[in-house]
């Protein structure tokens, strides 16, 4: 047991308990070599489901290391599901998370492939616009000037700059110039950029991703989650002393509220009066089904709204690419932080994107896929509501995931059922913000857009079997 | 003035009395503040070339900053050419900064082109082979699985490990097989993750890429500069407390060397002995002139040694790609330290480089750049010797750069008329580590590579007359 502080969690004395064969490296590898042991001992089975974990502060203290390194290594094994966090009860070792160990491997998603997989956060793979893209890589690589091989602009490429100003101004709402346009290597990595640059106190969905809360975390982020209801955000609840709001305005994610127009508007009088800026994410704005799109946030106070997309939804996360719009005041500090190497995507995916959206592919694409996936949702609908008639399944209105909301103390059965019937899926309570307080909701996350033709059948079969037992 | 420590700067108590303006947010967003601020202080005049910058510790102590913040801010703007760090004489404004500030301004590469463009670490831009690329792109797309188009593998694409680890082995003397190659997004990219898993304690290279010592800073690494000379590193002063050593073997960067084969082994004993890595940099181990490329030092030991590559100057830095080779028992902790999220490259990228590699184009392309570059490097040998025979140039059998040496107190002036004649190059003090020891030499590093062709003459002519003047 090497650490700073001399102590060792596993005496008698130490406040934690917890043994977890720790040898700490320094610098950054501590935080690494943490949760590898985290996760080694849930694999082994010395910390079982259900058993939980100490608070930051006290294991920190033990292990000498920054709360901060303890608060990252949590927020890691939450977004690879090997923790779960409540509201109330601190974190927790997931059940069943040794089980489902091969799925969060390092190793790497070909490893342990389940049999059915409703994963959110897919677009159809195969759907994938091979030979349209490939065309318009080639006409980007002939037509590229000469620089465009040489070290790459931080700000991106001004072709697709220009691009998608007109995409996102035509489809979406925002009011924007290519000069406040910031083309990154995917949503994430925007955040990470937003994080550092602003004050830490932000104001967060009391759901959403882990990974993004992790993100969050590891900036040093200070977060004050907000309660979400069907109507998106509750903004009168926003906290006074958050200079900054990230927002799922479009499609609450995960559960799928559209914000009420009225909270909108409270949100940007918030932004105005004190100063503040809101984030709106944008991940899944172009996939809506029961109206038209509804308009971006952004479009109505583009000096305090940073609107930022990706091709990870509406294409594929296998191109790494994503932007931000970013308010006048806001694109100097950005660039700042981004610094001048190393700091751009792929040059020549920015030039191939600039004309698959310049010559209509992208907007054909957008168009097919959103009928597909609203046939998709439709199928989803009807198989439970033919199969497991006392489930409720929201957020259908919009984007690539559902929510089949169960009762309380339902949603750890449902999961476990799936793991038995080899079904990939998340529970709801996985995506609820650590500090988020109030009653929490139990649910299953459901993607519907990325299995294969011949598998979605099976699948939703599968589920249908899971959600009855608990509804 | 706002800060932790209430302490003002500027006031008279202040131990560094620089008048900085600062205004710091909380969070990550402090150091980009302060370089920030650093800049302006430039630009404006208030701190005027050859200034010395108060110590990172006085200056933290004053703004209430941790010390790594104000290292980090100092890198950064060694990095970007406002600061000099010289052995002796700690960090400095750099002569003429204020003048060339538009270089380094965020706004991008594109502001403020100089009229000759000497810069090293660049490739020639106009002769990427634009037709070959489009049509590895279009094979790979038609070819690729439909997984493909899903969520990234951390490790990278299979068919790219499988064919850079035959390439490697092929052309470089690299031992290993796909599953020890982990793509990144370039060389920076790996470094910081390998800094991010090793004990703090490096050995490097007294002359290095300062971006990279700023990165290696920002990961928290305790830095030992190690002596080079024409035959690369002295190993046998490898510090003992050192339990990492970066290290160009092939073409020691910039001044040129080729690590001679005795203190090759004695550096890859050092690692066995100790149980010590090697973290080899192949920048730009294709372009051998003098004789068939110098084998990488993995081959030797690859159970010790971290061999790193990229496309940055063999084809292109706007394809994001580089690559680790990593020892059996480093696999883990980079994967783990990678995470499974947003930590890939373009697999579109990936699967396009794949096939280039596979169908040939790759080798032939080095092979036609190798002509290319040498061809260019004889050019500039008999330009400056028959402008400015006083002039020596070292480290000239390889690489995209060559070094012009220079006489104690020639560099300053060299740089300024170099200003004044529009011709952006680099001085050789300004790779120098800032906490290096021992004498400094001078000189001035000419990148060959990049220019047009129809420029080149005119900036070897550029350059003559510069050199003229100091020899």
């Amino acid at each position: 047991m090497t650490d700073r502080s001399g102590a060792d969690p596993s005496a008698p004395g130490s406040s934690t308990g917890l043994d977890l064969h720790l040898e700490l490296p320094a610098g950054g590898a501590r935080r690494t070599a943490l949760a590898r042991a985290l996760r080694e001992a849930v694999r082994s089975g010395r910390l079982a489901g259900g058993t939980r974990l100490p608070p930051y502060r006290t294991l920190a203290a033990d292990l000498g290391l920054a709360r901060n390194a303890v608060a990252d290594a949590y927020a890691e094994l939450v977004a690879e599901g090997w923790f779960t966090a409540r509201q109330g009860s601190g974190t927790r070792v997931a059940e069943g998370a040794a089980a489902s160990a091969v799925r969060a491997a390092p190793a790497g998603p070909a490893a342990g492939k389940p049999r059915h997989d409703l994963l959110q956060g897919k677009p159809d793979p195969a759907s994938f616009p091979r030979g349209p893209w490939a065309a318009s890589a080639r006409r980007a690589l002939a037509g590229a000037p000469t620089e465009a091989f040489g070290p790459g602009d931080p700000r991106g490429r001004p072709e697709l700059r220009r691009a998608l100003a007109d995409y996102l101004s035509r489809t979406r709402g925002v009011r924007t110039g290519p000069e406040n346009v910031v083309i990154c290597s995917g949503f994430a990595n925007g955040l990470r950029l937003l994080a550092s640059v602003r004050p830490r106190d932000w104001a967060l969905e009391a759901y959403g991703l882990p990974f993004h809360h992790g993100v969050l975390d590891a900036a040093g982020v200070r977060p004050y989650p907000v309660e979400v209801d069907e109507d998106g955000m509750r903004t009168a609840e926003l906290p006074s002393r958050a200079r900054t709001l990230l927002l799922t305005a479009a499609h609450q994610f995960p559960t799928g509220g559209r914000l009420l127009p009225a909270r909108r508007a409270f949100a940007v009088e918030w932004a105005r009066a004190g100063g503040g800026l809101i984030v709106e994410d944008d991940y899944d704005g172009e996939f809506r089904y029961d109206r038209r799109p509804v308009g971006a946030v952004q479009g109505l106070a583009p000096e305090h709204v940073v609107y930022a997309g990706s091709l990870s939804k509406s294409l594929s996360p296998a191109i790494r690419l994503g932007w931000l719009v970013l308010p006048d005041r806001q694109v100097a500090d950005v660039l700042a932080e981004k610094g001048l190497r190393e700091s751009w995507a792929s040059a020549l995916d920015q030039l191939a994107l600039a004309d698959f959206i310049e010559c209509g592919g992208y907007d054909g694409h957008v168009r097919r896929m959103r009928r597909r996936y609203r046939e998709r949702r439709d199928r989803l609908v009807s198989v439970l509501a033919a199969r497991a008639p006392g489930a409720r399944v929201t957020g259908i209105s919009a984007g690539l995931h559902a929510v089949v909301e169960l009762p309380p103390g339902g949603e750890a059965p449902a999961l476990a059922a799936a793991r038995a019937a080899g079904l990939a899926l998340d529970g709801l309570s996985g995506y609820r913000h650590p500090a988020a307080r109030g009653p929490a909701r139990e649910g299953l996350v459901v993607g519907y857009a990325a299995p294969g033709e011949h598998a979605f059948d099976a699948a939703l079969e599968a589920l249908a079997d899971v959600v009855r037992r608990v509804v």
